[in-house]
C-alpha cells in the first residue's frame, strides 16, 4: 500500500486508528473457545464489527507465536482475511524483529512477500544492514522502533549519545538509510516535548502511537503535537477495544469503543 | 539447562561448538526436496553426524519463518528430536526477539515451554522490563544481544554514551536486571581489546560468538581474550559447517568440518 493511499483511507473513514489484535485466549468470550479456530473466530468478528472506524490492524506475533502451530494458522487466517475482504485496510505485522542483512531478507519475505502484511516493526539495534533489507520492499513499510512506551524505555533509548538521545540517534541515522521514505516510526510517547523534538528531526513520517487508551496518553495531546500536514500519525488501541466485553456481544462492543475513539479522531482533522 | 551441565559438556566433549541450523532449501542436497519434510531431514542428518562434536545447536528462526507453518513445523520437529534424541545439548533459539513485559512472557513461554529450547535470543533496546520476563525462568537462559559482528553494530552499539559504549553499557546496566545470572551475551568480536574490555565487565558469562569460520575472525584471539575459568565460550559455525558439500555425502562433509573445529578447541581447551 502507498502512503498516499492510507492518508487518503484516514481522510475518508475521519479515522487513523489501528486496533492491535493481541489476541488471548483467557480473555477471549467462553463461547468462542468450542469453535475450530477460536483465535480467527474472534479477530473475525472484531473486524467485521470495526473495519469502518479504524484504518489499520496490528496484530502482535507474540500472541501468535505463543500458540505454536496453530496460532500461526490463526495469523495467516487473519491476514488472508483480511486482504481479501479488507483490501484497503494498512496491516501491520508487530513482529519487533531484527537480524543481519541475509536473515532480515528472509523476515522481510514471510512478512512481506508470503504473508502479505503492509508493514513490520523492526527494533533498530543492529543498524543499517539489518534494517535496510526490509526497505527494500516496494510499496511496503519498516516501522522502527524509536521510542517505546514502556519503563525500560529509560535504559538505553532516552540515553544521551553524542549529545542527544539514543531514540533521536535512531531517528537521524535511519533517514539516511537507502529508501528511508518506506520507514515509519513507533513513538510510544504521548508529552508534548518529546512530540514537538520528534517531529523536528522526521517533519511527514509516519508514526505509530500505542499508549493511547487502556495505557493512558491524550489524545488531544498527540494531535497537537504529532499530527503533520499528512496525518502521519496511526494510534494504536487493543485492549481497551478488543476486549471491551466478554459476553456475547463483545464484536458490537469493541465497535462502540472504536466509534468512541474514531469520533475524537474526528473532530481532531476537523480542527486543522 | 544449567550452566554447570553446559560446562561439564564441554569438558568432556572439549568442544565449546554450537552449530548454526539455519537450512535454506536453495542449498540443501538436491536430492532431499522429495523428502516430505526437507528442511527436518537435513537437520536430522546433520544433528545425527555432528552431535559428538558440537554442544549445542542453534537454529535461526528466521529460516523457519520464511517458510510459514511448514518452516515451523519443521522448527518444532528438529527441537523436539534434539531434546528426545539428545538431552545433553544445548539448544538456541535464534529469534532476536523483544517486546513489552506482558507480550515477552508469552514469548518466552513460547520459546521455553511450549518448544522447550534452553535459551533464546533478545534485543536489548526496550530494556529492562522487556527482558526480565525471560530470566525469570529457571534453567534458562537469556542470550542479549551485545556487540553484533554485522556492518550495522557501528550506527549504535558502539556510540558512546556516558563515556562509554552503548554495547558495554548493554553489559553494565542488565547486570542489575533481575535473575541476571540467566544472562549469557552475543559478541560478535573477534578482537583482542573488545573481548578484554567485556570481560572485565562480565567475567564469568557466557558469550555466544558468532563470525567464527566463513565470516572470518581467529578461533586462538577469541580463546586467548574471551576464555574464562568456566570456558564461557560457545562458538558458532552455520554455513561452514552446514553447507560442506551439498551432494550425498553433505552429512559426513558437514562433521568433518565440525571435527576440524572441535580439534582445535579440543587444544585451546587444554593450553589453559
Amino acid at each position: 500500500m502507498t502512503t498516499d493511499f492510507l492518508v487518503g483511507q484516514i481522510r475518508k473513514k475521519e479515522s487513523f486508528l489501528c486496533i492491535g489484535l493481541d489476541t488471548d485466549l483467557d480473555k477471549v468470550p467462553k463461547h468462542l473457545l468450542k469453535e475450530e479456530d477460536p483465535i480467527f473466530a474472534f479477530n473475525k468478528a472484531i473486524i467485521d464489527a470495526t473495519h469502518h472506524l479504524c484504518v489499520a490492524y496490528k496484530p502482535n506475533t507474540a500472541f501468535y507465536e505463543a500458540y505454536g502451530i496453530k496460532g500461526w494458522q490463526a495469523l495467516e487466517k487473519t491476514i488472508n482475511y483480511l486482504n481479501i475482504n479488507y483490501p484497503e485496510i494498512f496491516t501491520i505485522a508487530d513482529a519487533k524483529r531484527g537480524d543481519i542483512g541475509n536473515t532480515s531478507t528472509r523476515y522481510a519475505k514471510a512478512f512481506f512477500e508470503d504473508l502479505g502484511f503492509d508493514s513490520v516493526t523492526i527494533a533498530p539495534y543492529m543498524g543499517r544492514d539489518s534494517v535496510e533489507p526490509f526497505l527494500a520492499f516496494k510499496d511496503k513499510h519498516t516501522i522502527l522502533l524509536a521510542l517505546t512506551s514502556n519503563m525500560g524505555a529509560f535504559d538505553f533509548q532516552t540515553k544521551m549519545v553524542d549529545g542527544k538521545e539514543l531514540y533521536k540517534q535512531v531517528l537521524e541515522i535511519s533517514k539516511t538509510y537507502e529508501n528511508s521514505e518506506n520507514l515509519m516510526y513507533v513513538v510510544g510517547a504521548t508529552k508534548a516535548t518529546f512530540l514537538t523534538e520528534i517531529r523536528n528531526i522526521i517533519p511527514n513520517s509516519f508514526l505509530l502511537v500505542p499508549g493511547v487508551g487502556v495505557q493512558g496518553g491524550s489524545l488531544a495531546e498527540v494531535c497537537r503535537y504529532g499530527m503533520s500536514d499528512n496525518v502521519g500519525l496511526l494510534v494504536n488501541s487493543s485492549r481497551g477495544i478488543i476486549y471491551a466485553s466478554d459476553q456475547d456481544n463483545f464484536a458490537q462492543a469493541s465497535a462502540e469503543k472504536a466509534k468512541e475513539l474514531q469520533q475524537e479522531m474526528s473532530l481532531e482533522l476537523k480542527k486543522r
